[in-house]
């Protein structure tokens, strides 16, 4: 049914809705395009949270809509929440079609917006570059349809695959361009979550930086503005009071085991605290990943070392992984990807290779577990 | 000065010159191909040993190749060998431009056959797409500069760097499409190096198995005629006399140290035996690399585990690395890529990504060490 005109203008509306995706969370970042007889009359984005919806945005653009076709990437919201509903504004704009790339994932909501369009008499076809727009918004997907955000852990190794050396130096196994993509994976990630353990080899900050995203000024300081959760996973709140993550600079969330008294902590009270469930093996992780969820987390990104990231594997919460590999070898004395004890072949964990590219001289391969 | 044409000419000469890479050794596959007027009339790449060279078979196919150009991915031969001298053919044959990609790499004879296709009055061309022809015969261009063929190991791991479980389980960890490039590997090899501890838990045979190339028949049959030269590494003389690599299916060749009294070795006598310097760290690989480029081999694959593996890295001898990486984690109690004990980051060995492919449902990646 679609024409190769209608196919372009979902494509361009996909470009649109990666737009907002360093922005606009805990919203879905869609995109949307007005078309007139083969003419775009308006373009736009989910603004930050709070802002306009796309749909708005690109009727406010075309100013006069009525008889367009309209192209959106997610399913027009039929309910008021911070703004009004878009399927009423595309209604009142006299918009006369509507393709929408997938229905609202949201099994409670899924088709209301589409279905008031209908009644209004509008023409509304549902499908167009669905594959494509999923990808484009997998953590709410995951969180509206399984009740959990997306776990994605970034991980840095050489090719023989190893993350640091015995002693703990690896600064720095990647390139600058590498490190630039892993800011962009910070910024459209709603929390980032670490262990004490890198906070206290690293002393990291886990913030986005402006200058450090590789994108133009105006997009990175949209992008910065959002600083992500930082969650450190504290059993024994360890974490130093002078510690960056507790600098202020964006939200910080320590988590600590639930039979510690955590009113013995030295550091600032301003801090969040979560306690959680714990074992010899470590924090409760699927406790945190749906308080996390709850707190409306689409996207969640684990940054840290191989203990941790092995944890979420073997307790099958990652949902991909991020490796970013350098052209180089740090030998066999070196630390693993992940800490991982198999002991046979029959127990290997396979992966889908999602996407390998090549950044700055690094190869960054993205890998689906298949639990 | 090349035109479209001749370059087309050239890329097709390459192509052609690809099919001799199972067969020649130790001569260089060259490709030709004889156009006038814009048409091919004849086109040819050498034949196994003693068997006619590129030219020759160009232009046996065209027949009269009179006023023609040839297109040669490697300057004519001016000596004779086994056959005789391709630039004399040439002459012969009246072609009246001949376009070389790159001179022969061997010093003492590089330029004699252009001199001597010059001195006819015939027009010549050098260095059209010079760097794609050195990269056809990188074994025969080493051996003739350096004085030794190029070393390349194959190995086999996961996205996290391993090779094998701790118990030394490891089959499969890649699919068979990547198998069957290995078996391309070997059949474009020379020699065939592998370590005792191989021969021991994998009873290897490391043959080419015509079945086993993915090519069409005629050229599996082809490529599995020449069967390269397989070397054992066994210091002590483990090797079993029921090893499949004593089958006889291929030459082998056991080396072991030279302070070892070989007339104890109980395995057929049939089988040759060098003896190599050693010392704690096993045998001299330089020692057996010079003796085996001596013996004419261009192309010199190494298949192992991590310990001989490693042993080639830190002795500086490995020029290649190739590596089929397996989408699956098999987990940080698993052996390593390669044994390399380094301590700081300062000591990390940098790589050269020359390739990177997908294999089958595996990547592929060709890595230079830059030591």
């Amino acid at each position: 049914m679609a024409t190769e005109l209608n196919t372009r203008m979902m494509a361009r509306a996909l470009q649109l809705a990666r737009r907002g995706q360093y922005s606009c969370m805990p919203n879905p970042h869609v995109g949307c395009v007005l078309e007139r007889d083969g003419a775009v009359i308006g373009e736009g984005f989910t603004q930050p949270a709070g802002g306009n919806h796309a749909e708005v945005q690109a009727l406010a653009e075309a100013g006069d809509a009525s008889g367009a076709t309209a192209y959106v990437t997610l399913e027009p919201c039929s309910h008021t929440g911070k703004t009004g509903p878009c399927a009423d504004a595309l209604i009142a704009a006299g918009v006369s079609r509507v393709f929408a790339a997938i229905e609202d994932p949201n099994p409670l909501v899924a088709g209301n917006g589409l279905d008031k369009l209908r009644a209004a008499g509008i023409e509304v076809e549902v499908g167009l570059l669905e594959a494509d727009a999923r990808r484009v918004i997998p953590g709410f997907i995951s969180r509206m349809t399984g009740g959990r955000g997306r776990v994605r852990a970034k991980l840095a190794m050489s090719l023989d695959g190893r993350t640091a050396m015995a002693s703990g130096e690896s600064q720095w196994i990647t390139g600058p361009a590498a490190r630039a993509d892993v800011q962009r994976l910070r910024a459209m990630s709603c929390v980032v979550v670490t262990g004490i353990g890198t906070v206290l080899s690293d002393d990291c900050s886990l913030t986005v930086r402006t200058s450090e995203l590789g994108l133009p000024l105006a997009e990175a300081e949209l992008a910065s503005l959002n600083q992500p959760l930082r969650v450190v996973l504290d059993s024994n709140l360890q974490t130093p009071a002078s510690a960056a993550i507790l600098d202020g600079a964006a939200p910080t969330l320590i988590c600590h085991d639930e039979k510690l008294d955590a009113s013995t902590a030295i550091f600032a009270s301003g801090v969040d605290r979560l306690a959680l469930g714990g074992d010899e093996n470590g924090l409760n992780l699927a406790q945190l990943i749906d308080y996390l969820s709850a707190r409306q987390s689409n996207e969640i990104l684990v940054e840290c070392g191989p203990r941790l990231a092995g944890a979420f594997v073997r307790e099958g919460l990652l949902d991909e992984l991020i490796v970013y590999m350098a052209p180089v070898l740090m030998g066999s004395a070196a630390r693993p990807l992940l800490d991982l004890p198999l002991e046979a072949m029959a127990q290997k964990i396979p992966l889908q290779i999602e996407d390998m590219r090549k950044v700055g001289d690094d190869w960054r391969v993205t890998a689906i577990p298949q639990y």
